[in-house]
Order: structure tokens, then sequence, then C-alpha cells
């Protein structure tokens, strides 16, 4: 049944020394990112918070063509007078725009018109880079910001793809069928042997802590200023919550019980009639999940991932636990000073988070980068002496900051590079289609 | 600015002799209908009355493989296990069917597997045709049906298509750029001593008359049982009313002024802004329309389209007139005996109404039969002695019987076999996307 | 549990002779009306059909003053300055208004002022009542319309206090707990031997008949004008159908079975999951009513009442028969020649239509006036001829004529005055909370 | 044009010594306040919001029934058995219960009914608060609860009250004319002498500090547990925004640039025409504010108020300055130990913040407690340590700890008993209903 699709991306090299080859390595993952899907995948928005891939990659482009060509190409011609109104994400500093509702609308310019903008704007672009050097360094500042903007849309291409093709009555796979050898959703479950081990407690003695970022190299404005914070002891556990674990919560009947959610969260779980995460659906009797290769069953050594943070409170509140503060979780992250190489990351081509193997150190914390977001119960609230940046760009973060939540880590479709320890990503308390995951405070 | 397009759909004969070069040739149109598309435009759903062109083309071959081939051809397999359930549209009897609102989250099939799909399904069918002497009357009786339901949503491609185009911020022209040589919408102007004459007053004695189909032939189930019928004496006008008549209506305040509408009309111009028929913007200090061509002055000698039975009535109530009920309008249109070749049909390639030759006869009828749908002040309600079929085509036309208003005589995007002097079709009185004019009478 | 409610009104003398006496009557009713409520009560519009009791007092007196007073008394002087924008219902000719959707947030003027209103606005009208002779001929029938649209509005009163008091949980009751003698909804059923009689069919012959208000006195603008129409042969069943007639449709799975609906109607059906009409609920294994009784068996031998056109029209198709048009109604009504005093109205105080005798003639035609309105399958649109009025009273009837369909014979609280046989009362296909009935036709 | 009111609660001694004098003088408030309106408002829900003023009644007493009387008194006999049904707000443990969108709905039980609830409920708390010493300590803990929840209670009805009467077209006002001396809404506006001094910078010195309830006495679960934060230097302003700096910022265009706006709160600005506070309205040229005195013009010396949290933060940007955190706040606070006498309660019967004293001192904090809530950029999370408490009233605060904003410091409506440093309150961001009004700090 599903549609077979094309060959998925070679892994772009994470980590490359110049600006310039970055650039390439970057925009090129895109591109490859969205190689399986046909034109007609490429124009879909079935939610407000999807947006169509073709627009990703053209609202990436207007990126480069806005920030960067406008501003150090001199005599810079904008490549298409109407692509600022259509490619514009959120700036009001950057005029009128097409409504968020209806990017999925736009059947035109096609995906053709739109790589053929890519081709011209990457032109121009390395043209720019050559000349890197006589240019100041707010340029290679905003390079690197742009850098940034794309793996952040990468990881969004990842997410509203896998969304896109899950509303599709024919389930099809965006992989194609050779499973990776390491496979998330093979078919053949662990058995009960291959499960992770119990999850431990790392305790750390309360006190004041620095946090944000202060090392060397980019961070997000949100990221700063980095300053003290006070935290009474605490406990975390050592890794992601399973499957497994979160099966025992549904089985318990968790999401039929007021008693462990949240009021907004409970009026969810009734209009929404939610009874699993995202993507779960009972098939022959069996618990199976929508992915990157279509329907495949649960395997329940995997961290349980498209959870709404409600989900994750209830959970937590049903183990008698509770969700770490985002201090907390960087506290502890720097403490336990966590192994890069060890998580699930974009370049992997997984998209899934992996089980942890059977015989991780019970005294290490793992999965804290990639694999899935980590939910805090920490609003997404400006750090002391967070000042937004002047025009433009202090649209970028700034005036997002009330009513979310933070959450860390990054994703099994994080880019590798682009994750830090220090590294807030947010979203609303209801959303699911993110790589979004539990871990464990007490 | 436009995007340049492929060329158009060649004529295709309006007039066959054999079943099977008719199915040929009207499959072949729906084809050549979209030949100009990209398949980013063939998924598009703007709203909810439109139907994504590359749906159109499925669910017309669906409704082939349901009601001929799955009844007549023995051990026929069906061609794909979910396309029923993709590409039903309304039939209760047959199942559960993707929700109408949601025909624009199809994204899978691609376009190119419903090519496929109508491939097959006429390969099968020219099978089946060939053998058609030897199968019971009521099969040549169904592809009736089916080349009649398939030309009934080639004019919805062709409103469909204008509408999806329009949405765009780029304005695409569906038409290529050369003009047909007799262009509705070219750049220059008729001189006003090019306008129509004005329009007569046609005279209609009161009395018993006989309506509805009763010839040889094909109609559809709504146009029976034919039926006695009393009107008073009437008048109606001998043309459609022009773009510079309705001008008049709106430059007076037409659209401002309560008294000439109705009350759910009057909300509709306020809560929508009305302020002039669809597709019409004011553009360097004159009035445009976006047509098939992409945006082009309004003719003032061609006659008003894409107005709602709202405006049509409010621009009657203004004149000081009133619509023609139905039975008016097939009375007067059977006594007057329209010149089917005069008017403008799909074959036509011109996608517009056309104005009327400014040396038209005063004392004869003109524009009844293609150009623009006149909306009737008739309710769709059934005839005297009215029968459902049993079975899902019980559902064809039926159960929309209510709350909808009849229109008579076909448009410049029916196709010219297609319509019939007792042709009843039906929309809600707010529908604008559809070719839509105005008939007087009094 | 119900609360005990005040005395009921003592039934007005429905036929008076002079026209100050009519008023005085008239006025008086509306108030009797509204005695058993509290103020509570009378301020509440829980759905969009219904207006608060205190408004409709409120309204029905500024339509006096503003349609008489204002016009023919020198020098007056309005009440209240402002209430002209929270009392007049849909007149745009008489400026902005309180939305429809807002009436239920009017807590002032209380329901004390509005009876200070009333008092002060009668001791005027007294005062120019008193010199109609005096005036022109148009006064009285300005007069004369006060008193047919306050009718309106007590019948009105009546279902909705009926719908305001049925939204409560606690399911008060408006009537006192003595029931009259020949009460609808007593304890004791009636045996099956005091069923009514199967209905018989009446036989109609085709041809042209005459239909229309021609005789003396008043009628509303959309009974005229006069006119001929062609009906072909038909018949018209000789009573209502019964809770007992419609109870076997229910049974018979109607609820669920698509066939029989148009297909706005069975949307509507899943949507509001209707199963019964309105009022129905299951108690204690039996089927009951709200009425203004409070909760009450339903009596199987009175008409089904509180059902949608679409009920009507699917218990119709079910029975294998149709709904009459408003022609064949009209023209049926005149030839069986209705006893009025047969029929129960508003004066009766009984508040639900009641059973047909068992000894009921099979060749008469029963209960054509009072008892609960027939739903027809007329569209309610102009008859020919007609022409709204000139200046505010055109927005009292004609700016309705779309979407909605004709109902005729009054019902069990219309004003035994205000009904003729060729009154066209009008509601949308989905409306329920009117005393609507059904008579077959075939 | 108003219409005149009945005279306004006597003020409740806000200190007594027992808990049954207590008692009585809490339950004699909440009816005072509801003196001087009439059964028709105390119906009213204009908003989902604001509850009827009759629900409130109503429900402050279905506290005492069920979590005291049902509790302790034995062999209780529910005085109703469907008041649980109708007065239970949000409690899931104790069973189904009106939406919260229909309290509006509720005509019955009448006024005099719920009046008579309360007489039968406060008669049976007697007999219980007679034998109080007999019964354990979570009794007095329960009737302390019962007492500090009947003042919530008791604010939601003077602000529910102020924006019931508000909708009204007649602007009808809640207190007599006879303004108190001090009145905060008088004819005659202070001199510019007369406005209060420049606000000062209070400073406050970083460190590890301890917040949270830890004296004697009650407190709400949400202040627990006590517990040492961090906090960097900051400073706080002496006293609160007036309407003259508000104003300024208006007059700046503040409410047209975007760059001072959160952005859920710049989509609010531009969906809802905000252009002002919350019953702000341009009247002869000058801006007027809706009171419980009806209309009057703004007084510049006064608090600004009812502005929601997105304009006390866009004001804040725009002086450059920022809203302090909840820790701060409460820090500062027990620093500058308010003078609670200072501040303006429910009790004075003034119903709007009053002006600080031209003459008030420039080193210290003035207007912490009382006159207006005070937005702090601090999410309505748990505090470490914090647990619900087991059963029903784990409802109470628990289950609101998402999304919601924490304001502290009481406010005009507050009464006095009920207001501590510690308290915290808890809106979303966008309202605006209820008195509350900007500090700044930075």
């Amino acid at each position: 049944m599903p549609v077979s699709s094309a060959p998925v991306l070679a892994p772009a090299a994470p980590l490359v020394s110049s600006l310039r080859s970055r650039f390439e390595a970057v925009r090129r993952q895109s591109v490859a990112l969205c190689e399986p899907l046909l034109p007609e995948d490429t124009v879909m928005q079935p939610m407000l918070d999807v947006s169509p891939p073709k627009w990703h990659l053209a609202h990436t482009t207007w990126f480069w063509e806005t920030f960067l060509l406008r501003e150090y190409q001199p005599g810079y011609q904008v490549f298409h007078p109407d692509y600022a109104f259509l490619f514009n994400s959120y700036y009001n500093s950057l005029g009128s725009r097409v409504n968020r509702a209806d990017r999925g609308t736009l059947s035109r310019p096609p995906l053709g018109d739109v790589y053929a903008y890519r081709t011209a704007i990457d032109a121009q672009m390395h043209q720019l880079l050559e000349r890197a050097d006589a240019l100041p360094p707010a340029f290679r500042e905003l390079v690197e910001l742009g850098l940034q903007h794309e793996q952040q849309h990468q990881e969004l291409l990842a997410t509203d793809i896998k969304y896109i093709l899950s509303t599709s009555p024919l389930a099809p796979a965006y992989l194609s069928e050779k499973l990776p050898a390491n496979g998330a959703a093979g078919a053949t479950l662990p058995a009960p042997s291959h499960l992770p081990p119990p999850a431990t407690w790392l305790p750390v003695p309360g006190g004041v802590y620095r946090i944000g970022f202060e090392e060397e190299g980019f961070c997000f404005d949100n990221e700063q200023a980095p300053h003290d914070t006070y935290v009474a002891d605490f406990e975390l556990q050592n890794r992601l919550v399973t499957n497994a674990e979160y099966l025992e919560f549904m089985e318990a009947g968790g999401y039929r019980d007021f008693r462990f959610w949240l009021g907004e969260g409970w009026d969810l779980v009734q209009q929404q009639g939610w009874e699993a995460p995202l993507y779960w659906v009972l098939r022959d009797g069996g618990w199976h999940r929508f992915t990157h290769q279509g329907l495949q069953p649960v395997n329940p050594a995997a961290p349980v991932t498209h959870v709404s943070f409600y989900e994750a409170d209830a959970y937590a509140q049903w183990r008698g636990c509770r969700l770490p503060t985002e201090q907390e979780w960087e506290i502890a992250a720097r403490r336990f000073n966590p192994d890069k190489a060890a998580g699930t990351f974009l370049e992997s081509c997984l998209f899934d988070p992996q089980p942890l193997a059977p015989d991780a150190a019970p005294d290490q914390c793992h999965q804290l980068l990639g694999d899935a977001w980590e939910w805090t119960y920490s609003a997404y609230h400006p750090y002391p002496g967070y000042q937004r940046a002047a025009g433009a760009l202090g649209e970028y973060n700034g005036k997002f900051m009330l009513n979310q939540l933070v959450l860390r880590g990054g994703s099994c479709v994080t880019p590798e590079s682009h994750i830090r320890l220090t590294y807030r990503n947010f979203f609303h308390a209801d959303k699911r289609w993110q790589f979004t995951g539990i871990r464990l405070a007490r």
C-alpha cells in the first residue's frame, strides 16, 4: 500500500571549516530532504502549524535574500517583486504578507520556480561569501544566523512532511523500504530482554548555579544573558520515558482520569478524543505508529514521542513525579556532560528516536541531546537582561515569549551541529507534531 | 507577471454518432482542460465549493468504474481498494468517504497515478463498449448518464480552475497569451457604438403551458415529469444584462442601499464587503476582472457574470423589474426557439460570455443558451410526479431539492451538447463562482 | 419539582366590535401571557430564534409608538430616547439597533419599566383611538396591522416561553398544576380505542384555481395579489399525523436511514444527534415531552408537533407520500371549508394540539385551522404581482422571501382571530421550536 | 439617564474575633453587594468570564453545603437535589454540572429561591459553628477556606456586576448618585498640581531570598512551600502607573506600533480593535470610563486599570522598562513592608483605585496592597514542593497552573482581610475585566 518513494538524503557533513562550505552543505540538505516528495506533496498545509515544504524552501531562500543580499550586495535587485509578500513568515517590520493559514493555497510559484529561486540566490550568495573577508563582522554573524535559521526549518521540514503524509488515507512512506540497519521501526520488535534497563535517579545538590550561553560561538538571543539561578536539591532520570512505560499509563486509564491532568489539558483530551500519542492507531489488535516509513508497530524500547506537554505532565503526575524546570535541566546537563555522539540526529536518516542500549550505564545521563525534545515545566520567558535586537531581527524570538513552554535537548530530526545544552526551543502546551518526549524529575 | 501556460484544449467534436466515439471525446476533453495546469494547481481547494482538478479527474473515472464496470464487467476487480473512499463524492449508498472540506488535503495519489487510473478505466470501458449491443438497454442509459456527468464536471473544472488561479497573488493566466480572434477580454474595448442595442421586452400571453422534458433522448430525472403549469401574462428581456448596465447599478449606490436587497443578501453584502461581482477589482482607476486570461479590463458590452442570486435580484428591484420564474423562462424559451449555434459554449475556448452583436434583432430572444446561467426566482423543488430513482443514483439529484434556486440556459463553459431548454441547474443564492448572469422579467 | 406558577391568562374575547375594545383586549392578552413568569425568565434568550419575553412586551409597544403615535399624535415626544435602539426588531429604515443575538444581554430597562412603558403608550393610544373617526383610513389600517403584529408576538411569546423554560434543568411548568378538563397532557393516556380513526384521503380534481386573499378585511401583503394557479389531481389526508404514527417512523429506524432525507436534513440529523421531535426525552422507559405543564408522557392520539421540515418530509417519504404544496393546501382548504370552532387556539389555554375525536367524520377535513402549523413543500416567494410597501413597513414581509418554507393553518398558540385560510407563515426548514406538524398529500 | 440604584453595602467589619461572627459578616457582605441589583441583572452572563450574580450567591452557598454540612452535619439532607448540578463550578470530583457558558441561561431557581437557599444553609451552618469546638481542626480549616472562597467571589461579584451593567446601552450606575467624599470619579478633576509626584525607583540588591507563606494563619496551597530563590539586583517603581502616564503611551501611538507588543498581544490589538483600556470611551472630545457610578471622566491622577498583561507589557517596553517577576515583587514588598491601611479595598465602597496623595514620600513603596492587581511577568506555575490536596479540593488551584500569569497585591474590590503579600492571583494575559494595573521594574 505505501507509495514507494525516492532515495533519501545523503547525510550532510555536519562539521565543516569554512563558512562557504557550510553554506553549501546546509543549503543542499534542505533540498535533499524534499527529494522524496512529489510536487503535490510540497504545497499541502493540513493544519495551521504545518507549512508546505515548498514554502519552507522558498522562505529560507527569502531569508538570505532579505537579510544578506539586500544589505550587503551593492545594487542588488530582488529576484521577484512578489516574493517578499509570499515568503515573509512573521516580520511585521518587513511589511504585509500571506496569512499563515493561507500558505497552503499557494500553488504558484510552482516547485520548479522555487528551485530556480534557490539556485539564483545561492549563486549570488557565493559571490558575496567570496569577499566575506572584506565585509564587517556583522556580516559573518548574519551568515551564521542564516545557517541556524535554515537548520531550524530542516527540522520543521522533517516534522511537517511526516504530518502531511500522515493525513493521507493511503499512508505513504517517505523513506524507501530498505530499512537502515539500526532501524527504529523494524518488523522484529526487541525481545523483553532488549528493553533498556529501568531508569535511575541522578541527584543534583541545590544551590546557586550559572546558566545561559557564555561560550564562544553562536547562540540565539534567547539563551542570553548568562545569569545565576537558585535550585533546591533535585533528581533527574537518567533516560527518556519509553513507549513501554507510557503504555502502562495508557492501560491504567490515564487518559480517562481527570485527576492527573491540568484543566486545559483535560478539556483537550475530551474535545479531541485523545487516547494515545499523536500518530498512534490500533491495528490488528496492536498499537502502531505512523512514521517516515509508513505505519509501523510501536517499539516498546524506544522513547515515547509526539506527546503534548499536557500528556507529559499527566504521565509525570501519575508516576508521582514531575517534569524538570529548564534551570534544573541545564544544570543537570552541564553536570553530566552528555556524549553528543550517542544521540540520534537528522543526519542519521532514522527520523525516529532510538532505544537506549540494554547495557547503558545506570549512573550516566543518556539521551540528553538528540532523540526527543524534552518538555520542561518552565514558561518561555525572557532571561534576566534579555534585550530584543533592533530592527526586523528583533522579531526573531522576543515576541513569542508568552504562553509557551521551554523544551530542551533537540530531537532525532535536529541537525547535530545545531543543538547546544543552552538551546531553548518553545512550543504551546498542546502541540504534538514535533518529536517531543518526557524525562522525569522529582 | 502571469506565468505563461501550456496550449489549451483542442475543441472536442460535440456531436458524434457512436457511443464509443462520444465516450472517447468526452474523456479526452476532461484531460485537455487540465493540460495548462501544473501538478501543484491540481490539488488546491481554496474554498469549500471548489474541488481540486485532480479530484475531478479521479472522481469522474470512479463514476465509470463504480456504475458501469462493477455492474457490467464480469469478475471486475477494482483498480485500487482505497479509491472508493477517496473519490466518492456524496453517495451515502456507497459508503464512507473523504469529507468534502478535506479534498484539498489529498496530495496522494499524485496526478500521474490519477492519469494512470483514467487510462486503465478507459481501456476497460472500451472493452465493455465494444459489446454494448449485447447488453441491456439500461447499460446504454448508464453510459449516457456517465457522459453527462463528466460534462458537468468539465464545467466545474473550468470554473474551479478559474477560482484556484484567482487566489494566487501572482494572478497567473490559464490561457496562453495569444488571444482568440474574437477574444472577450482584449486590450481594446469596444467603442460605445459597439455596445449592444437597448434590451427590448418580449411579451408572452398568460395561460396553461406544458413544461418539462418529453422529447427523445437523454434528460436528468429532475426535468421530469412533464406537466402543465399556469402563468399570467409576462414579458422577458431579449438579452442578458450587460456589464455597462450593471455598472449603473453599482454607481447609483446599489451595494449600499438595503431597500433593494433580500434580508439575507443584505447581511452578506455587509459581512463580505461586496461592492462588485466576484473577480472584479479596481486597478489604475478602472474596473478589471480576473479571467482565464489573467486580469483584464471589464468589457462593458459583455454580459455581467459571477453575480449571486441576491445581486441579480437587487439589480432587478433597482430597475423596477424582477427575475423570471423557471416556468416563465422555459415557456418563453420554447416560444422564441433560440439558435443554439449563436451561444458561447465550452468548445469555443473563450471561457467568458460574449457581447451581443450591435445589430442583433430587437424582436428575437438572444443568449438563452450558453454565455451565462440565468438566475430564476424559482426554488429547486421536485416537479409534480418526480420520483427518486432506486439505489445510489437516487442520490444524484433528489436530495438537493431544497434551499437552492433554479438556473437555466447553460454558460460559456457548458459543453454545447450538454444543454437543453428544459435543463435545471441549481445553486444556493450566495454562490458567485459559476458563470451566473441576469435576464429581467416583468 | 416544578415551580408552581401563577394563574394563567383569562381567554380574551376574540371578536369584539370596536377598534378600541379590540386594542384593549389584544394588549391585555400579551401581559396576561407573561403573568406566570418571573422577572428572571423574561430576559432569557437561550437561542438566536428566541427573544426574551420582556423584549416582546417592549417591541410590540415600540411598534405602536413608532408607527401610530409618532405619525398621528401631533407633537408626540418619544417615551425614552434609547428605546428605538433597544426595541427595533429588524427595520433598517428606522436606524441602528441591538443585534438580534444580544437581546438576551438586556437586563435594563427592567420588567417594571417595560410595563410602565406599555401603560404610557396605551394611554396615549386610547386618546388617539378616541378621535379615530377624524383620522384618515390609513390610520385604521395601521391600527389593524398593529393588532395583527401584536398577535404574532403572542404566538412567539407562547413558543419562546416554552423553549426558555425547557432549557432549565429544573423543567419548571408554565401552567399551574390544575389541568384543564380537556387537558392535552393528562396523566391518563387514551386507551387505544380512543385513538383517532385512520386518516382518509380526500381527492381534489386538477385544474386552474384562484388563490390568495380577496375577501373583505385584513390580510398581510404576502397573501396578495390573488391569482390563478394550476394543480394536477391530488389527494390530501383528512387530519394531522399523530404521535402514534410518527413513533412508527422512529421505531422503523427513520432517523438512521439517509434514504428518506434531504441532504441538508441528513447532515443535521447527524450533527445534532436528532432522534425524535424537539422536547422529546426518554424517561423511565417511555417517551415524554416538555410542555407548558412541564414534562408529560407523549399522548399517542395527539398530533405530532415540533418537527422540522426535514423530519416532516422524511416522514412523508417513508410513508411513500409527500407534503402538499401551499397551492394544494389552500385549494383543498377552501373546498372543505373547515369549521374554525373545532380547532385549538391560544384562547383555549391548552398550549398543545389536541387529539381528533375517535368518531370524527372520515369524509371531512379536520384540523386545518389551529392545533399545528402544517409544513408545505413550497418556498416562501412573492406571489405574482406582489409589491413591497413603501417605507419601513415594506420591510415587514418582503425581505424574508427566500430560503424559507410556507406553513399554513395556524397552531394551538395562534390567536383565533388572527388566522385565515390564505395566511402564509414561513420558517427555515430546520426550525422546530414552533408548533409545527405534518399533513400528508399524494 | 442612569437608573438610580438602591443604597450600597454597609462596610463589613474586616476583623472579627470569632469564627462565627466572621462567618456572619462575610455571608452578609455577599448579599449586600447584590442589593443594588434588580432580579433581571442577577442572571446575566454577557461573556464567558463573567458569572451571573445569582450564580455567585448560590455557588458560594453550595460550597458551604458541600464541603462543610455534608461532611460534618450528621444525617444532613441536601437542600435541593439539582443544586449540585447547577452550582458546582469546576469540580470534576463532584460530578457533572452546567457548562460554564450556560450559566446565563439559568432563569430558575429565581433570585428569591437562592436567597432562601442562603438563609437555610446559614441556619445549618450556625448550628454547626456552635459546636465547632467539638469538631476536629480540619473543620476550622475548612471554614476558613469557605470564608476565603466567598471573599474571592465578592471580588468577582464587584467586577462581574460592573461588566454586566457596562453592556447595557443605558449605562446604568450601580452606586447611588451621592458620591463618597473621597470619590474616585468626581465631576471635578484634580488640578495638575494634585497629580502624584513622579515615580521613583527603589533599589533591591540581588541575592538569595526566601519567599512563600510561612507565617501563622491561612494561606492558599499555591503560596506554598516557602522556598529560596535567587534574584539579581533590580529596581521597582514606588507607585502604580497613572492614567496620565498611560495616556502618554496612547497618544504616542502605542496601540499602533507592533514593536512594543508580544506577538499574540499584537494580534489581539488588531482583531479586537483595542485602542485604550477596557471601559474607556471618547465622549465629547475627552476620555471617559464606565465605572460603578456610570460613565465618568478619566481621572489622570488615578492608577490605570482594566489593562491586559499585553498592554501592561507593551507600556513597559515603550518606557524602556519591564514588569517585575513575582519573586521580585514579593521580595520588594517584604522589604518595604507596606502600610495596609493606606490601600483601597472593597470595604471602602469606592470601587475604583485611588490617586496617590501629591505629598507621598518618594522613598517609600506605595499602593502595594489594594487599589489594583499588579501584573507580573511570571507564569502561574507550582512552587517547588507544591502538592495538590487529596479529593475535590485538590482541584481548587493546582489544575490551573499553566498559561496564566501571576498578579500580586489585591485591588480596590478585594476584601481587606483577604489579601497578603504572598497571595498569588492568576489570569490569562488577555483578561481586562478585573482591576488590573501596572508597576514598572528594571
